[in-house]
Order: C-alpha cells, then structure tokens, then sequence
C-alpha cells in the first residue's frame, strides 16, 4: 500500500501534530490550507507543503485531506469544498472529530470523495512538542474499505494504536474523553488553589499535585483502577473524609464535587 | 551530615518504596518491623535489615524511625513505642501522614524522641517500581532542626523535592492530594466504563484513556491548568454539554459530576 500524499486543513493543535508525525514518517504533506493565512504558511514551510488559498485547493493536490477544523466548521467546509472542487477520483477525506460520525462529510460523500473518521484519542499543546503525545495513544477509525485500511496504515506508522469506531456511541465516547482529559485539568486545577490556600506556594503546589498526577497515572499502567484507588474513600475513612467536607464549606460546588466523587470512588472500591 | 541509621515500621506501600529508596541512596536500613511478620521479614531481607519482633525494638536499632502506618494507628503505635523503649537519646521519629502534624508523635516526643513528618505527595503501588515514582515528587517536611535538615538532606538524597509543612493547614492540603490522586483514578474508572457503554473494548478503552491521560498530563508540564484546559467547557460550546448529560441521564450521578465539572472548567477558563 502506497503512503497517500496529504493535505491538511487546520493548522491548529491537531492538525500541526498530524502533520509533522506523518511527515516524520514519511508521507508527503502536499498542501496545507487554514483561516489565518499565516499559520497555514508557517507550518507549510515546515513540513515542506504548499499553502493554498482554499481549502478546495489543498484539496486538489493531495490524495488524503485532513480536516482539522472544530466541529461545527466540519459540515459547512465540506460542504464549501464539494461546490468548488474540480475532480474526485482517487481522493479522500477526514475529520478529526471524536464526538462525529461521517455525517457532516456528506456532501463531500455525495461528490465522490471517500469519507471517514481519524480520531486520536488524545490532547496536544499547541507547541511542537505536542507531536511527542501521539505514539501510543489510540486513534479511533471510521471508513469503509479501501480507505479504512489506508487509515489503520496512517495510524500505525506514527506510532498509534488504530481501532474501528464505526458502531460506536460518539457522545458517550466523548463524554469519556472529555472526563479524562479536560476533567482532570480542572481537578488539577482545583487542588492547587486548594493547596495554596492551605500555605504552600503557588510553583510548589503546581509542581508537586501535577507530580501526584503523573505517578498515579505510572500506577495506572500496571494495574486497575480499582486497584489502584487509595485514599479515605477507598479505605471508608468516613472521618477523613467529613474533615475535608468541612474544609470546604466555604465552597459548595468544590464540597459537593469532592462528595459526589468520593462516593463515586467508594462504589468503584466496592464493585465486584 | 551523616546519614542515620533507618527503622521502618510499617512494610507497605509507602514504607516498602521509601526503604527501597533510602538503601539505593546509601542509608543503612537498620530495622523493619510490621503487624504482619512475614511482610517485615520479606522487606527486611531485601533491604538487608533485622525484622524485629517489636516497633520498640526497631526503634532502638536505628536513629531515625519512620512510622509507616495508617493515620489512626499512628498515636497508639507511638504511645506503645514511648512505654516500651529502653532510650531516647540521639533518636528521631516522623510519620508519613500528610494529613497529620506532628501532634500523634507526642507520646514520644515526650519521652524524649525528636519527632517530625516526611509527606511524600505521592501515591505508590504495591510492586518494586513504586520506588520509581520518587524521583521528582515533592516530599513535604514538618520538624525542629537539626531534624528538619536531616530529613531534608534525606528527601534530596532519594530524588525529591522537600519543601515546609510547618503552618500548612493539613485538611485542605490532604484534601488537594486526594482530587488528584483518589478522584483522577474514579473519573479514569467512570470514563471506561462509559466507553465500554459506548462500544469500546475494555482493554482498548482502559489503555486509550490511560494513554490520554498520560498526554493531558505531558501538556501541564509547561503550561499551567488554565491553558492546558480544551475541550467543551473551556470553548463554551453548550450543545455539546447537553448532548453529553443527555447521554449520562440513566446515571443522575454521574451526571451531576459532569456537569459540576463542567461547571468548574468554565470558572477555570473565565478566571482573569
């Protein structure tokens, strides 16, 4: 199987990690297109690709298109795309969207271009480093043969571990996604204010909890997390855990957060 | 400032890295002592320690003694050292409780001992490799010097990053360890479980996530939570909200977690 050459539209987080991990790996980034015209030109120049003017341009030169847009923008430039482009023999599309089945690619679809989903499971920074996120993570396939397997190839020569999406409730695997990674910023986020009005400085309490995150998530990797919750509300430490309500009575909604999640973490301890 | 001499009463998870981790680190691990003998026996061998029979008689073989024991057997265990130890002189005692001070060790220090608290902001699992979250981890410390500088010589020496307990209000400090440690592992739990609702395999869905939130903890290296934070809330996008709590009605639960979460990601993103 040929490594198709790729078009990337949306020069954003994603879209800039997919493209230096596939360049790296050896595919050919033909062209990139986005809104600000800057961005678009700077990571073309980086990964040796054309900026083009319209997202129907990019395209035309490539035989694999990456829509790395928000989800809302997906259905309206494809459907943007289907009106102007010149020809779709031999040309694919994607969206990025975990949260998304092919829908809003249906007027592409309707155009002849081949539809599907890439979803990496996972969340990057806007800096180049965010390319290092991507071995090992999961990314989430959804298209029919050819294309799906071309897309297991993509996702496994940069290192993903590619698996079949198609059948698969979006919202609620969304809603997981979102959990794990936007929740536990926020949970983070919460502990350091936490520990900061306990006494400890704002670069100790950051450092330590995000320290305190990344060894439980080492902890993680071996085991359940079932095993692997500890803690008053694993313990039913009832004591231990009325002290730290009390400690947050002067924030119900943190109280009530703490609360519902440590009866959350009790059943889980409980479960059979 | 030589390296003292180290008893360990409490075999566990705690006691066991620590051990582990003051012997690699050239201290002499005179003693292991635990409820369950074979436990003390089995550390005590691989650390090159004498199990004891008592915690007194741990105590006499070394100068610095680390209570690793659960918070509610801390003040039993150091009334029952102080009423059978031969001799304070040149000893030391600390606990491994964050969520307590030094006020459980009194008994001791009465009898002479000088007491203090070593809190590592960790979590460890049971195996060897526990020891392998050290490094890097803050170590917080709550004593009167010279035991303060000795237990800060110790935490440098096994890799962590001691900083001052004393004047921290230990409630909400344990409690700002526990949304991180306790509840990132049950929002990893409901986050699997909600992906296998959804159609993911369990095995996929356990090492998707847990690689998902290996990235989101990658991106807080350099950022603080606030940029770090994606996803719906962050971008206000309410539709997407509402699909999700749609999805989680058949878990009120679940579903107030999510939403004051959501709630929470919001604040986060507003903050000025």
């Amino acid at each position: 199987m040929n490594k198709p050459s790729i078009a990337i539209i949306g020069p954003g987080r994603a879209g800039s990690a997919l493209a230096r991990a596939l360049r790296t790996s050896g595919y050919v980034i033909a062209a990139v297109n986005g809104r600000n015209p800057d961005n678009a030109r700077q990571l073309a120049k980086e990964v040796n690709a054309r900026p083009t003017a319209t997202a129907a341009g990019a395209l035309e030169l490539a035989e694999l298109t990456i829509l790395a847009v928000p989800d809302d923008v997906i259905a309206p430039l494809a459907s943007e795309i289907a009106q102007s482009m010149c020809a779709s023999d031999g040309k694919s599309a994607v969206h990025l969207s975990g949260a998304q089945d092919r829908a809003p690619l249906a007027s592409l679809r309707a155009a002849g271009v081949r539809t599907g989903v890439f979803h990496p499971l996972q969340t990057f920074r806007k800096e180049p480093e965010a390319v290092n996120n991507i071995p090992g993570s999961a990314i989430g396939i959804d298209a029919d043969s050819p294309l799906h397997d071309l897309l297991t190839r993509a996702a496994t020569d940069i290192g993903g571990e590619p698996f079949d999406l198609s059948g698969v409730d979006r919202v609620r695997y969304h809603a997981a996604a979102v959990l794990v990674a936007n929740y536990t910023v926020t949970l983070l986020a919460e502990a350091e204010a936490l520990a900061q009005s306990a006494g400890i400085g704002k670069k100790r309490a950051h450092d330590g909890l995000l320290r305190l995150l990344t060894g439980t998530a080492n902890n993680l990797r071996a085991t359940t997390p079932r095993e692997a919750l500890t803690g008053p509300a694993a313990r039913g430490d009832d004591s231990t855990i009325q002290r730290h309500l009390d400690a947050l009575a002067s924030d119900p909604t943190l109280q009530q957060v703490y609360a519902l999640l440590a009866q959350r973490s009790r059943r889980l301890k409980e479960a059979i």
